[in-house]
């Protein structure tokens, strides 16, 4: 089998749901860490970024960009993207509603850390948090959508993840069902090794922030 | 048949993508279009907007939410989606492409559209006409995936007509394959009837914003 290779930063940023769903598939890949400048300027004179940006997955003779391109490709290959247009939908509604929220958090890379927490604490998991908690309860099984994993639980648990990192697990105090999604998933055998392993990323740490700033040459 | 309705304002906005899509399909729907608080409160309570936001579109015995969700339904549903993994990737990119230039139009409703403009037509045009301009030229068949329409396609089509409204037809002068792809899209017999039917919407009119912001409660 070809090798399955992911371009992004050394860090989680918009890589990170591709890392949880190729793990939650039981991919395996080899990842290009960028670090300089000339790098990305060779991946754009290659053609490879369609549209000038990261994540790149290159996955069975594809050049896949777009993030929400990229993970439902690997879902839909993986068997994560449900089985009817239905269930579809509902991932699909519940993948775009996880990462509304998670782009809260993306901007830390751009904006004022503090801030941009702040915002996510004050406004972003009150309007988030019990929405999330009431449609597991709904659905009844564990899983967001039907009776088995997909990618909506694989971007939920990368959200989860984030908050209780950085607000405490008691942030998911109220939310019984939210608890109990979280400790299912990240005992679920491929996400708990994924998670052991050495293809997670840590938390934003200053030096990737001026990595990617230096390789997007962002001067804001 | 049971109907199809579609939820949202009496302008494009998140909206037009369905209309479009709808249309593309063959997919007669009514529409809801919001101009009071009261109504979108009556949403809530009832449950129906699973984020709190619109567009929501019923169909199927289905509450969708999620514009990106809600496209790809419909695309399924109609036959515009592709016919293979790799293609429906495809269709994603392009789609997310489209949108991500479409949402810095999208900002009008909160920001200065003065501005908005600006910028749209400072980093926006000389971003992204090139990039569509090239993937139509290199496909070849007229379509930006595969040999007929798609998502991608409705994606691009508004995206171009918006274009042109705000900055002229002159804009696509330097880029042929836009050109005759906005010629072809736009004399597909479905999609010339929703152009010239009822359910195509006007450009955003200072009462319109103000519906808007009256409905979401927008006090910024």
């Amino acid at each position: 089998m070809a090798t399955v290779r992911l371009t992004y930063f050394d860090g989680r940023g918009l890589g990170e749901i591709v890392r949880f769903i190729l793990a939650a598939c039981g991919i395996e890949f080899t990842e290009t860490l960028l670090q300089e400048r000339q790098e990305y300027e060779k991946l754009l004179e290659d053609g490879k970024l369609e549209f000038y940006q990261v994540p790149l997955l290159e996955i069975d003779g594809l050049e896949l960009v777009q993030t929400g391109a990229i993970v439902r490709y690997v879902a839909r290959k993986g068997g994560l993207y449900g089985h009817s247009n239905a269930e579809q939908s509902k991932i699909d509604m519940f993948y775009e509603g996880t990462r509304d929220f998670f782009d809260s958090f993306h901007l830390m890379v751009f904006q004022d850390p503090k801030e941009v927490l702040a915002k996510a604490k004050a406004k972003g998991l009150p309007r988030y948090l019990p929405v999330f908690d009431q449609a597991l309860k709904k659905n009844g099984t564990g899983f967001l959508v039907g009776d088995s994993m997909s990618l909506a639980d694989v971007s939920l648990i990368e959200l989860l993840l984030i908050v209780t990192e950085y607000f405490g697990e008691e942030t998911l105090s109220d939310y019984p069902s939210l608890k109990a999604f979280k400790s299912m998933m990240v005992s679920q055998e491929r996400i708990a090794a994924f998670l052991k392993g050495p293809q997670r990323k840590g938390a934003n740490t200053d030096a990737y922030v001026a990595t990617c700033r230096t390789v997007l040459k962002l001067d804001i």
